[in-house]
């Protein structure tokens, strides 16, 4: 429980003064690219069905809070159909020590209780570093067993969202704790929906931001929750984890934030398949092969990519397609690019794209795994098809802190993905200017 | 896969005409037993607090929903604040064989989509047998290791409030396999708060309840689910039991029903005191015994007895006085009955009970523990003041099927909550009639 109460003391202390100008710029940039994934992701079915459920259970209340999907709602329903629009385009952040995509849990709840509270930009901000380090530390504690069946970004996702809702509302430590608690105990996502390739991973991110939501007014209003939710002997790590525990991961370290160890994605694609992706394009480019030259691929990767990629690798559906090693390799190879609009019903039919997917094979790299979840790498083997062996080692994929997305790159992703939603209102050049004047803004409305 | 199937299939065939007169009674009297637990519990603190955050967070709509605590509300919210309403006061019904109160998720989430449907009273039981069979098969498929860490009202209730909100919705068999795997997905609810006495208990049964209308509304929208959410390998049991699972225990029964195995409360205190309860008032009345005569109580009971109660056994607080064996027999020896206005502040300063509860002491029987939650039996051991011992195994606690209570007895039970609740507006009499004419109804609004 110390390490909880650590955690929640962090938080409610934590001061914009506090946070490096290189924090304020990053937590801009993660936002905003989350904000173009929503608007990207709003025309999607699973949104619309989202959207159909909340008028029929919510009753189509009318809100201030703005969402991707139309009409402006009121914080619970703009947070929970924010969360599952900003996700299903899958191009959305992740953490990579937590596997947390933090952006879709934390960004919804923090902007939907941003504009109930009016709070500025620079408040905005502040709370969703408090979100973040919250989010990403519990999937730290939850650890490897816990994503094993459970889906982390949606269990601590909805702690990470509980805690900038109760930032942004003001609340003190013991408060926080209970809406830490009364979230944990609400957190839920289970990855049995990849077998089918159900809808549920969108529907987490939902629920997970949604009940955040719920979780920080509850406390506000007096509504008490477990203060060792976590580390507690019937608490989320015990009933959804296995092994040793190290609640020490809880605890932040000064001035250093988890939003800094947030990575981009740049591939339309599962994050699993990115330290691949790069080093298919290297092996390519350096060697200068064409699809045609390649016999086969050999990729060496950890566990939880041959879990989560496995049931996807015949890339029946287009959601699959992006869980589909061989499919996006596939892709890659015969595009240099991996973007939504090559994720397609039409695209599935690529003949090109599924023979080279023949010829990639997946395999655990006991040293990958080991360097998993900390660094997300590959070990590659190309075998041309005169019998010569290329091989690459990529240690840190485009995206990732250290191989950042320039501004440039940025741009480019955005304008890709608006350009696919098919928004003609949403001008990416204007957006990004005024998602990344954020600290300046006296309000949180009227953004999109 | 093929046993949740099979439940569903029985769940979308399920006619009127299937339900036997006995059945159709008992799902009355349960319902009715639970409108009065949520008039009891509407004007609770934790509800008020429910409440608070619904305006907050929802927009406070209107809508056509009964709730117990004010104005009507949208399916969702109405669901979710009936849910914590019904279970508050902890006179709600019991599932032994699951450990589940189906009462206060399938009802909630029944009455409000009936609501909106504009369903008839028949129609509202055929779907609540039907919330009432899928939650408690859910709850004894996860099991007793389940139960040990996550409260299987919340867990597999959510399951059971979906199951009856999709029949009432008519949704199919694949759509109502949608419906359970969103639920089951979602499902959530740790013990932890127990530690505390925080006030999650409430909002497990509102989450359980909401979420599982979210769940059908889903799947009728079109959003998918997993359709193997309980048996797959990464599914609900996999995620949160240990053990062996037994798919068989899904798969009804014909002509049996699990509403018919459903246990009526009697004494205002947590289940698990019930049996020793009983035996502490035969011993007592069997042999004359008075408080001051009796040295010491040994209550032989099983394994998860000690779990839950034991953590509240010093009764600090009024919620944990409900759960405080010593504390509860404590009441049970100065007044022969344990109501509810026995569980408050004033009470909690009662030097009687308070002698008593420390004579009170609680150990595993092996016996007691093996037939458990099949049967909740206890066997007492009183030692009188002069040495002498007196013996008795209860095995059918009052209130179970098999040692029912009698029509009079539930009217004395309702009339005590509603006196409890100080709500002026109900007479008793007049609502036990409307409730118990339910089938006859052409709608299920404006019961209160």
């Amino acid at each position: 429980m110390a390490e909880t109460r650590q955690l929640v003391n962090w938080a409610v202390r934590l001061k914009t003064s506090d946070l490096p100008r290189a924090t304020i710029e990053k937590t801009k940039r993660l936002y905003a690219d989350w904000v173009v994934c929503g608007i990207a992701g709003a025309p999607y079915r699973v949104i619309t069905g989202l959207t159909v459920m909340a008028d029929a259970v919510g009753g189509n209340p009318s809100g201030a809070c703005t969402t991707f999907s139309g009409p402006g709602r009121p914080p619970y329903w703009a947070a929970y159909l924010n969360g599952g629009a900003g996700h299903v385009v899958e191009q959305d952040d992740l953490h990579n020590a937590s596997v947390v995509h933090p952006a879709t849990v934390v960004f919804p709840a923090a902007w939907a209780v941003a504009q109930a509270t009016k709070a500025t930009g620079a408040e905005f901000i502040l709370a969703s570093v408090v979100g973040y380090e919250v989010a990403c530390r519990v999937g730290i504690l939850l650890g490897r067993e816990h994503y094993k069946v459970w889906h982390s970004t949606a269990t601590a996702g909805t702690l990470g969202a509980a805690a900038a809702a109760a930032k942004l509302l003001g609340l003190d430590e013991e408060k926080t704790l209970d809406a830490l608690g009364s979230a944990g105990t609400q957190a839920a996502g289970l990855w049995q929906f990849l077998a089918t390739a159900a809808d549920s991973k969108q529907v987490h991110c939902s629920h997970a931001a949604g009940t955040g939501v719920q979780a920080a007014y509850l406390a506000q209003a007096g509504v008490t929750g477990a203060h060792d939710i976590l580390t507690g002997d019937r608490g989320l790590f015990v009933g959804s984890s296995h092994g040793t525990m190290d609640p020490s991961v809880l605890v932040p370290t000064s001035g250093v934030f988890e939003v800094d160890a947030t990575s981009f994605k740049y591939h339309a694609s599962c994050r699993h398949t990115h330290p691949s992706a790069d080093a298919l394009l290297e092996l390519m480019s350096k060697h200068g092969l064409k699809p045609d030259d390649i016999a086969r691929v050999d990729c060496g990767v950890h566990q939880p990519a041959l879990d989560v990629l496995g049931p996807a690798a015949a890339a029946e559906s287009v959601h699959q397609s992006k869980f589909s090693m061989g499919f996006v390799l596939g892709v890659l190879a015969n595009g240099q690019s991996a973007q939504l609009a090559d994720f397609s019903d039409a695209r599935l039919g690529d003949a090109a794209v599924r023979k080279f997917q023949a010829k990639v094979h997946m395999h655990l790299d006991p040293g990958v795994d080991a360097a998993y979840p900390k660094a997300w790498t590959t070990r590659m083997v190309i075998t041309a098809v005169d019998g010569t062996k290329y091989e690459t080692h990529v240690q840190t994929p485009k995206g990732d802190p250290g191989n950042d997305l320039t501004d440039e790159e940025l741009l480019t992703k955005w304008g890709k993905l608006v350009e696919y939603s098919g928004n003609k209102k949403v001008d990416v050049g204007v957006l990004a200017k005024e998602l990344l004047a954020l600290e300046d803004r006296k309000s949180m409305d009227n953004i999109l």
